[in-house]
């Protein structure tokens, strides 16, 4: 009898963000993996549960996934990763593999659950939903991510810089992610469109070393880290005829 | 000393998916608050508390929040629903208030808060944030809702029918909310563009009834639940040039 496999997302960074549901898992003697970058990092989605008070259990195996965008390498690494899984399931193991945020969202899960899918269609898989970097950064910012009937795009923010004016037509809130690569060019942008007061700068959202920054100008020309995010509230977004079943923004 | 505000996310519907940190609060002998529609009706966000196993302590208010779109009528509500919390907070007890999904996303807590906010301003909230519908519906479908560099949009059905065109030029991703008023029309216009089988319907997302339809076309002509969503995976989209920081999708 296989065991099964789980997805297992412990959230943003807070151990108090950790479902009830993953809590249980973490603790009924399952086989743990993780992602790590390369044999001597570390894995962030280990420190969180660590930091939870649970210990490593002995029945653990870390697996590599390198930061690459090389598509030959990653199916390589997924393929290994995979076959490292299948050969715990096989002993009649169950084995959770531990997400950062949510394991749906820009996560390497659904890459590890495909492959293993695709060597054996047997092994029953399940995904445990989490708490999203954006969920904890809207939480965290006392600021809403969608208010009723509200549109919301979650965009990697090097794609905003082109898109933001078509961005700014359809929705009412902009999560811009990884904004450390452009975050002049945006800042430039949001202050010309008269929304940079209406945005907030979420650095490590959820995690011990999260800092906020309200007034986001003051960011220019400053260095900030990967795992970092804009959120934009589009006040002047004026809404289209009302459609069925919304209703249409007061002037 | 007043008491403090807490907006607790409790997750979709199952109690699995409350967090540690939520959980704790629930047991912290604080006064509950829960949104109901109105005098009669039952609190969702109560009732999966309580299927999680705690009881409802003594302490406990239902805040009603009528479902209009009357602005006038909800500021007076939401007045009188801050009045509640405000009376109970002056007498140094500190107030959860009960959110369905994630508190930062379609939530009612948001309104509270401000204008908790604007009749004292030193009255210390907090969001707890928590896992939305649909990061539960990506899960549970075993769908990604964003893999790297993904763009994700989440907008209202509706809105989503004049829409599409756009969104499928710019997203990768869709989450269609609220698709009961629109679904044929949706399902006829993903099926003119080739991606109605890259989509999935789920009513209910996370909670005890939920359902899961794959073969969407099967749902023409069928009266289906409010709380409904389509996620849609735009297989044929191509990535604009190479932008900093983003990789572009191979062809």
């Amino acid at each position: 009898m296989n065991g099964k496999l789980y997805g297992v997302s412990v959230g943003p960074g807070d151990p108090g963000m950790i479902t009830r549901r993953a809590w249980e898992l973490l603790q009924c003697g399952a086989h743990w993996t993780y992602p790590i970058r390369n044999e001597k990092s570390d894995s962030y989605a280990l420190d969180v549960v660590r930091r939870s008070g649970l210990a490593l259990p002995e029945n653990h195996t870390a697996l590599i996934f390198p930061m690459t965008h090389d598509k030959e390498k990653l199916t390589s690494y997924w393929l290994r990763a995979a076959e490292s899984v299948l050969s715990i399931l096989r002993r009649g193991e169950d084995v959770l593999f531990l997400v950062v945020g949510d394991a749906s969202t820009y996560a390497t899960f659904s890459h590890l659950a495909r492959t293993v899918s695709s060597i054996d269609e047997a092994i029953e898989i399940q995904t445990i939903a989490g708490v999203s970097s954006f969920n904890a950064a809207a939480a965290d910012l006392q600021m809403p991510l969608a208010d009723t009937d509200d549109t919301l795009a979650i965009v990697p923010a090097a794609y905003g810089v082109e898109m933001l004016d078509r961005l700014l037509a359809d929705f009412d809130t902009l999560v811009l992610l990884k904004v450390n690569s452009v975050l002049d060019q945006i800042i430039d942008q949001l202050e010309a469109r008269d929304i940079l007061k209406d945005s907030a700068f979420i650095e490590r959202a959820g995690m011990p070393e999260e800092r906020i920054v309200r007034d986001v100008a003051q960011l220019r020309g400053e260095k900030v880290n990967y795992l970092s995010l804009l959120l934009v509230r589009n006040r002047h977004r004026i809404r289209g005829p009302k459609v069925r079943g919304c209703r249409k923004k007061k002037q």
